[in-house]
């Protein structure tokens, strides 16, 4: 059963148009244009009259089902994937992260196993990297081999995920020379431990001294830490979670010099500030992330990196924690409050209203960072990421006429609190389809758990 | 008599994929896909396996019959248009330059009689400021109602084409308030004079000091001046022609602050250096032109900025003179010189033999730098610049396999000379379509004069 | 008779030490040390007893008795070099600015006219070329032979004062080669002319506005321009009255690539802002002077360039025009303002109220940037800017306890106000004395009219 | 018995001048003048005509029998002061590095014993911080309270001398609060480590991989790594032998943000280059030292810090490894190379021959960086560094028409090697005195070991 999607406007970096959409019984599309008809009549014909017509968006970063802090990010592959669908994310990037001690491909076939049966959409991975020895070295070339060429490095949480700067060194030689690409977390984790072990002494453990502990200098030191190295490795660098001036600065200045740097932020860091992080009866709890929020001129810079091209895509962090379960294990100690926030299902509505809507961004500039920058930089560029021929019917009709707000009494993900309750919304998508199976109707869920597949992907050009 | 184009390979800036077009009688893209079928029986099948298929190329700036230094630019419009398709190059961006004195929509008048009857392919106009007056300031409102919104100063050639400052500012004010965007020519022409003139004033009037007269810091200052005023006055600009890392610099910078500049650079500055300009009997002619060509590295820091995205379209400056009866003008004084390189007939060849096939840049990326961007920034990306539904059908057929070499003996262009000569080229436009209508068939020209139009264009979003 | 100071704290760029100081008949220091005794019966003996022996201040920027905007300046020679002297400062820059179409040297003779018979303290001139043409291009080397190789040139004020970019770059190569530095007014002219137009169109013609004309921008625009043109002129370049951190920025970039450029900087702009234009009852026309006053923040750039020595001179632009006859002359229109502040007198008991006693600097950059700087860059270090033997006996004794404030009551300057009245004051100059002979008594004036000599230079090293 | 010099030209960072100096019975500077008289006819008289007379300079930088990899660094208190003697250097700071697990008081006590009785000129300490645990961070305070408020930290050599980032965080903040000053060794030793480490795995052991083993971006990043770390501690931070441009650019663009950030260089990086480390027989190897020796490119850079103040001390890393019998230890491995060069000696009249004589720098600047900003930034500049009356009678009467040459043969310093054998010297100390006592007599050592005193200093403001 093909699938035409008829009279929407398709929405691609280069441009907006008036387009029909059609894909085939496997869920490519076949074509795009004028005047399409169905190629048989058991064809299911979509009218997206009046409709955006959106490639899936991928979230490049997300932490599903997360054994993180002595808890476990609440939204499992079922939930986390459905929540994006509705939002209108049909790919997401999420983090393999295990144990020191396990090895990389062990760790990777649990990863594989959690998701297996209950992603609702399409997903790959990055691998982490969080320790450094033979095992580690040995499998690197082999996680390349089974498709999955973006690695993950961290420079804080130091005996947990942490790798010290000559583990980093060695891990980016060796990524490098497997023809892969490194993602990386950057704050400076000295700075990050001391301040905190400084104000706990002082007593100070609320949520008002999270963002403290990790101020723009400490992310601007070590973004500019990972890039140095990474040139000195030879290896493509991308940059996670900015979300400061001082951090985006470092990157705009290794493109200038040639450097392959790329930036990702994450839409809470375009719309939320530190301010929150003072809200009474432990509210701040619900922000607490790291990078933790910055202050508006913060905000600013990264929205003028998007319309500028300097900011590359926009991902989510998304790792969301129940507040009244989870969160509050840092009732008393800030340190102990699990870190993330939820996003992946409020990500494309919050650009399209406060960056679209507001004349901050083009919708082009929206399709770029949320769908084919992630898709060209990841290496799923022929597969997701865009509307054309040839690609997974990964597809999202976005009705831009639609108002209501975000709150957590209507949104898909487990947590208990939404972070932009009662903003308002603009828009939202409608229909949503995955390798052209619906997963979102009417802006219902409708998806089946284990639709989803892992993403193999190539080794870079080298 | 519909247009299908099939088994080809489509380059877009997303990516490169295999997949049918097909255009309507009236040469719009009605369809992209797979297994496109003609829609009658009178459409034309033109099989494009084993080519590239690309969207006609946009030449962002072109000089065509330009009366400049007591000469005229040796291609008419018939030539002009006609090398650009031979070499790929469907839509030219010419700058209507009048004399002091004239109104702009007297020579606007002019400019568009010189293209009609003679243009093969489509073309569009950034109108020169070249003094400021009372005419001048009411006209530029009617300029941009005509269609062109996109204006050209010069920080150069006093007496002639150079706005002083406070005319500069004044004009940027009014083509921001019109919803204009600037181009400018940005060397210092203040340094100009006054090195050349003290130059002659030792008796060196040979080409080997015509590179000497605009060091890169009299390019980057011209540079930084106009990004600034640009700032104060609110106004979208866009750096012609950038030849060096002096330069580059200036706009990256203006870039991170979140400043709306463009980048431009052309062809022989990626690929010429100035010891061309120390060549035996007055052969440094053929590259005199302005700004002039630099060095090793600075052609080093405009390819890593097309692959890091901070140099946004390749341009050619086309303006070419006869060697032997035009370029010799300036024989005993290389003041005298026409300023002028041709190029809109190799651009595209060159940029994917030393471009692409090196590994420097993508594929895509050469579609961006040559097509989708000038397409964007200029306005005119609802018709030109990309491979979609509802586009015009200007499209290359380009065969990657061919090979060759650049030489004045096979060139379309009327100059007498080639500044690649027996340079090897990989690959060559096979097929070229403007609007659906055949004007290359296997590699040779069969357009028609006066077949192409003016595009006309609405103001910037403001 | 010579004169023995006792038992103050010597204070050089080098430190703060207990010493006496001798000086001989003539004027000249002959001794430091400790336990110095008179040479004979006849040399004076002060007692410096808790206080501070600092060489005698001196100001690089001065606008004594200048016809400017329709009027005067109100200090003459007399009046400006006793207020000089009761605040310390012992010899002052004057800018020597004739009218168009007289010969440099014509208008350096009427300016030495002016001064000899006034003067209570030396002074020495920087020669102002305001129009570019033979007489002036022969007369350079002249007047460099007159003992006068520093130049001023103006990037704005057009058709008064304003060189065209042509000519100071002329007048940049001529300089140079005659062993001269440039001394530069760097801010946009053209963009000044234009947004002054502007309001003016407006009806807005208030004090609030004048600092609108000249942003921060413009200044910093001019600035980066007169560094890249000195540069290729081979010149050394002194920036006057830096204002911001936009222009500080591009010095400090200068000096990083290794070009010789000096930054001046003026007290006013350490401690006034520009929301006193906003005052009511036309009180702004007080601080109109150009560059205008700016933000907080710049100030605080300027503090730490003193502070981490990228800003290299202090001065004043002393320029009184009195209130009730003189700044009225533009009640109904900003623009006729007669742009200056005075501050000669002022200058050094503000820094150190301001910016010793908080701690933001020292005592030897107190002297560094008021004293010895300006005596090296300039020249006069064999006599000038220093306590040592062979130097002038030009010597302050600051009593650094005394309290008191500002006030136009108890200033010597003749304008009828005063910028910082009421402001808190700590210490002032007690005894002054130039070459040896006492100028201030008990803080109060003594100094003889006619006494000041000019200082003539020796052109650089080159 | 008093001292008189007279009839000299007193070098200090303000001038030059012709002036007697008197020192008194106690080595204390009395006077500085024109015409001085011995006070006693037991006073000593020496005639310096035709001399320079230059505060005794202080080399910031040495390693005195040093205990490293394996050896000890040849020169002892007694040879080492010695050659700094009749180099002109009388005051050196050594560091004090002791071995993990020492207290730092301990080593302190260790590092007294080895001068008492052997220095023959005076001398200071930095205290080195090789680990982070309870003693050390309880003795810091101690550490200063015995005068020693500058320490040491290292960013390489882990196991032995580097701190990982969280301890030099921690270190910082407890020397911040203890009004100390940081000295940083800033190469990123993550990367020496990797890389040395994979070139040994090549079988690449010569001493032409050494410096490609601590690449300028390897340096440039741990500065700018100390100097955000330094700038969140609130801490003054002095960055030792900075080598390179990319370093030097780390530390200008703190110092125009305001940081309180210092740069060393050393003569060797002035003058000697990284083709050195491929000569035969091992040769490079008298040039193994970290960091290594760079490019002339940055040679150029660094004589435009000095000149333009943007490198404000040179020291000298002095640190001598006899050839045939130590340097010997790594003939098969570079890595076992002992790392330092002698230079003590040879600074002053190299920094004159290739810094002065040729005009790349004033004689006012060599004062400025070899004598006053050392005292003035450690804190020793009531007595060190200038002459002036307070001061230790530290002089050097300096002959500046002697010519020669350097040479192992002629050398004081015990090493069997000179870096610049055979290179031409311009100028020799012939007189030097250390608080009065004559220790160079006609260029011969006279001095007696023992002499020489520990100069206890103050905390620093806070």
């Amino acid at each position: 059963m093909g699938l035409l999607i008829r009279g929407g406007d398709v929405v691609t970096t280069e441009g907006v148009f008036r387009a029909d959409v059609y894909a085939d019984d496997d869920g490519i599309i076949r074509q795009v244009g004028r005047d399409l008809e169905p190629a048989s009549s058991s064809d299911r014909v979509v009218d997206a009259g009046g409709q955006l017509v959106l490639p899936g968006a991928i979230d490049p970063h997300t932490h599903v089902a997360l054994p993180f802090m002595g808890t476990v990010s609440c939204d499992d592959w079922f939930d986390a994937t459905a929540a994006g669908c509705v939002g209108g994310t049909t790919t997401i990037f999420d983090f393999v992260i295990g144990s020191r001690g396990e090895r990389p491909l062990e760790t990777l076939e649990a990863w594989m196993a959690k998701a297996e049966g209950k992603a609702v959409s399409d997903y790959a991975y990055h691998m982490a990297v969080i320790e450094w020895n033979d095992d580690v070295e040995r499998e690197i070339p082999e996680v390349v081999a089974r498709g999955i060429p973006s690695f993950k490095a961290f420079t804080a949480y130091k005996g947990a995920l942490m790798l010290e700067d000559e583990e980093l060194f060695k891990a980016m030689r060796a990524i490098a020379a497997a023809g892969g690409i490194l993602t990386i977390h950057a704050v400076n984790g000295a700075v990050l431990n001391a301040l905190a072990e400084a104000f706990a002494a002082e007593g100070r453990l609320g949520t008002d001294v999270h963002h403290l502990c990790q101020p723009p200098e400490s992310e601007g030191e070590a973004t500019h830490r990972a890039i140095r190295l990474a040139g000195l490795a030879g290896l493509p660098l991308y940059v996670v979670h900015v979300t400061c001036d001082a951090a985006l600065k470092e990157i705009q200045e290794a493109n200038k010099r040639g450097q392959e740097v790329y930036c990702e932020t994450c839409i809470q860091y375009l719309l939320l500030d530190d301010s929150l992080y003072s809200l009474p009866d432990f509210e701040g709890a619900k922000y607490v992330a790291s990078p933790p929020l910055r202050k508006p001129s913060d905000q600013e810079a990264l929205w003028q990196g998007i319309a500028r091209r300097t900011v590359h895509t926009l991902g989510t962090d998304h790792a969301p924690f129940h507040f009244e379960t989870q969160k509050v294990m840092g009732k008393d100690d800030f340190r102990k409050i699990p870190n993330g926030m939820p996003g992946v299902e409020e990500r494309l509505s919050l650009l399209y209203t406060y960056g679209v809507e507001t004349g901050r961004i083009t919708l082009p500039q929206l399709v770029e960072v949320c769908c084919t920058a992630p898709a060209r930089i990841f290496g799923i560029d022929d597969r997701k990421g865009a509307i054309r021929p040839g690609a997974d019917a990964d597809i999202v009709l976005y009705d831009p006429h639609w108002e209501g707000t975000f709150s957590v009494k209507t949104q898909r993900s487990t947590t208990d609190y939404n972070c932009y309750e009662g903003w308002k919304r603009k828009g939202r998508p409608t229909q949503v389809f995955v390798r052209g199976r619906q997963v979102v109707r009417d802006s219902a869920f409708c998806g089946e758990p284990g639709f989803g597949r892992h993403l193999a992907r190539k080794p870079r050009r080298r």
